[in-house]
């Protein structure tokens, strides 16, 4: 399988976000991606490009204009306010406050375009969020040329992002971007798969009004895990998009065996809809040992995973979200891809 | 002047609040209210009395109970979670999220009643502000007894606590705690008058869409300065609460000079409102040198803040609201209460 991969990944490369109440080391760090890539160098898993550049207007088609100029001009802005160290926002728009007013300072822009304070902005975040960008819709490019299935390595994720919003590591939509450029090529439906550990809210949030994309999730339930506020199963999209979001929360601790029923009606769903593409948001992170999160899947169900999804035969983008267990993050995004090739 | 203050304010001294990016200590500390009330002491301005107890009763005619209960076992179920540091949120219920779902784990608790990442939650917040409410509801006695003015020396501060949502140093809102007490006591109308620099957000949003209490605040403008998404001119009111909440919302740098007209125009708001009783929130974090507030009121300032008030001539309560630079904190506030028995 082809793979789309830049190193300018490395520029996001955080001192620290805020979890549990501490600042640690960033669990979202460039080791993430270097393993993966060696693990396909070294498992012989095919050709490894770079991305080509589709410049800003494919991404503007997902993402608000004043967000994107935000995360372009926001670590000089903060550099000059506070010097060297992570911008990380302090405060958000909840509930009895205001939306419709976006604050002048930076500490206020902060605010108003996220909605963690996990995600740490630093000098090379916009270099990265870019490029992760052009990976994920290089590799769409290439399933347009007739590729089956292609893998984009995207570093930063991006599932998490929504319109004008960033958070949960995530800063452009990736999966979102590239589903969109698929549909601006001429597919008429395109499914967004997302089976990571976290709910894609940023994903759910851009399509859900809208038919032309199916997205459908399998994740930790939202009533105890990240992100908390979105991902429930009543909901089912709005308007025209009404019946085009569907949602598998499952509970804490779930393995392979729990996994794999809510799996095969989330692609009974995928397949109902007879999408034209498939766009997967590969999260590893529902990975037994991953350390911020709690299902239980071994290395070799990824390998099945990969196998389900196959058997969709549709045309399938991988874009690369979250897993973060470094020892094993390689072998079990391998173990998939393999799983994908295999069908 | 009576002052009521309890030592319990000890109880909120957590190790860390997350700054510009930074875990630093925190700004809101017990360093604050010992230095107010040695001044107090040294300066003669009065008895100190210790609160009585109300229980909790005057503090659910203002708060959500569910809300309640999470702030009594917030720090249990954090420490049988992460163990012994400082609870801190890390997500949002943001736009494009549910307000509607509260999570059962600790974590997204954090995240749902919260709205900024500053605002620690350790073994004594509880007990610390719940005796603040007190503080604040035996002031507001004193005054139904027949005081004409009263300092309640509250520390954790409370306005920027809103019914369900705790952040900026609150918990409780202790001067809508005190003013919905006088009017269960009696009062038809009561005026809040909030003179910290930081917007009252949590106040505001409690009686927005009733008239029975006037917010005025004069403030440092949102779309500068902290909390940013509440506080601007055409906000005020709602409902039956049209016409009954005036913001006067102030550029950086405000000194005497400029703050003295908006403070008259505030002070005419109130006198027409004819109130029955005026609840003070006072911050003098509106002092020049002010670690994280940039207005330029001298101390003496702070002497004919109070005696412009007291020229209202109705029975005061006032609340300890926020003001950060130690050094001067107890000066600052010696001078108001000085201008304000002066009148």
């Amino acid at each position: 399988m082809l793979t789309i991969y830049s190193p300018d990944h490395r520029h996001q490369d955080a001192h620290v976000e805020l979890t549990d109440g501490q600042l640690v080391a960033p669990y979202e760090n460039p080791k993430r991606a270097d393993r993966i890539l060696s693990q396909i160098q070294q498992a012989d898993l095919g050709m490894v490009l770079p991305p080509k550049d589709f410049g800003l207007a494919p991404i503007l088609r997902v993402h608000d204009r004043g967000f994107v100029s935000f995360l372009q001009s926001a670590w000089s802005e903060w550099l000059a306010a506070h010097g060297e160290f992570d911008a990380l926002p302090l405060n958000w728009a909840t509930r009895t406050m205001r939306h419709d007013r976006i604050p002048e300072t930076i500490e206020g822009k902060l605010s108003y375009y996220s909605f963690d304070a996990g995600t740490p902005i630093i000098a090379g975040t916009w270099q990265a969020a870019m490029a992760s960008a052009q990976v994920a819709l290089t590799g769409q490019d290439w399933l347009v040329q007739g590729e089956r299935s292609v893998f984009s390595l995207c570093r930063p994720p991006g599932h998490h992002a929504a319109r004008d919003l960033y958070g949960g590591y995530c800063f452009l939509n990736n999966a979102a971007i590239a589903a969109q450029a698929l549909l601006d090529a001429g597919a008429e439906r395109v499914a967004i798969f997302d089976v990571d550990y976290h709910h894609g809210n940023g994903t759910q949030a851009i399509f859900y009004d809208r038919s032309d994309v199916l997205f459908v999730s399998i994740h930790a339930h939202p009533s105890h895990s990240y992100p908390y506020f979105l991902g429930f199963e009543d909901e089912t999209g709005a308007g025209v998009g009404e019946g085009f979001t569907r949602n598998y929360p499952l509970p804490l601790g779930t393995d392979w065996k729990a996994y794999a029923e809510p799996l095969e009606q989330a692609l009974n769903t995928i397949r109902h809809y007879a999408p034209d593409a498939v766009v997967v948001s590969l999260g590893v992170d529902t990975y037994e040992a991953d350390p911020i999160s709690s299902f239980r899947l071994q290395s070799h169900d990824f390998h099945a995973m990969g196998q389900a999804i196959a058997r969709l035969n549709k045309p399938t983008l991988i874009v690369m979200e979250g897993g973060y267990a470094l020892e094993a993050i390689g072998v079990n995004v391998g173990n998939f891809l393999q799983g994908v090739e295999e069908g």
